[in-house]
């Protein structure tokens, strides 16, 4: 390898918690930067288990798009740079007003939206949402 | 940015519906182009909301099967330049008929299939399938 | 396409069972290689259907993981180039013990962890997880 901007590198924001298992919060290798799925967690406090900001999938969803956006800076990007993001809900019946925040959230944040895939999972007890993206660098 | 060629952009086919979101159904950004996930729904109607093809899984697949390849075109792509698609079903049972439906369409639209994985989750009411495909351009 | 390193391959290895409709176990084009959706089916035996090599969640994970690695190599890379782990699993209540035999399996396996996305959904009966893997080779 003779091209360094290939070296795989992990993204590790200050404020995000340590991850529960060998992953690394955030990766990037050349110009792809991949952010690990995020939850409504709040910033790290030392000692403290990680605990999602609140109950609502407003106070989650709009946590959970910060702590993506944190993975995403750190790593050198930013939202414009997104190509791709996973969605994850537990119930159809929060998809209207998970947009509705979404559209929110992104309004003056991106010029040209990212593609997007939304389902419905099981997610740990307290958790609402879950959101990964995937970014291409200049 | 000096290489055009990284510049992100849009991928919207006239026939898609307008997203419920502030999300683009594809976006390129250098050889990457992401497809966001597809579902059954017919051609655009303008004054009408968007509408699955039919009940039926096979009507839905080939349909979502089109409605990925509108987004790969429309990006310059097509699916020889797929790489990976990304099934997703609500019936465990459904997974026979759904392979037979998705061989039936690729045979003479691909030399080399992409890569898939299939899981099975919840979706809107109606919907039987989504389908989403990240594309490596030459 | 006047460079070779862009075109698209399959990528098969010989311990694979036929895939049950037309995709690739994996596939890379250019720098990018995409692992398919993998679960623990030991290694392929002629005449005999895929079969998972445990009812258990440990066996499953860790042969899930080497099926994972055996596309990596046959395409010429490792773990190490690894950027993204997506990791479906049928039931919250296996997140523990998931980890403890994802953290076993990766001890000495890699320097930088890949970022990675776990959630809960339908698996065909008798699977309790299935992994896919994004890499970026050097």
């Amino acid at each position: 390898m003779t091209d360094t901007a290939a070296a795989k590198t992990a993204v590790t924001p200050a404020t995000h918690t340590t991850p529960p298992a060998r992953f690394s919060h955030g990766v990037r290798k050349g110009n792809i930067l991949q952010v690990a799925g995020q939850v409504g967690f709040g910033p790290a406090v030392a000692g403290r288990p990680p605990t999602p900001v609140g109950p609502g999938l407003r106070e989650q969803t709009l946590q959970t798009l910060e702590n993506v956006a944190s993975v995403l800076e750190e790593g050198g990007a930013s939202w414009e740079d997104a190509v791709m993001v996973r969605v994850y809900l537990t119930d159809t019946d929060h998809f209207a007003e998970f947009n509705a925040v979404y559209d929110e959230y992104f309004t003056d944040r991106v010029t040209v939206p990212a593609a997007r895939t939304t389902v419905y999972v099981g997610l740990p007890a307290g958790l609402l949402v879950e959101i990964d993206a995937l970014a291409v660098l200049d």
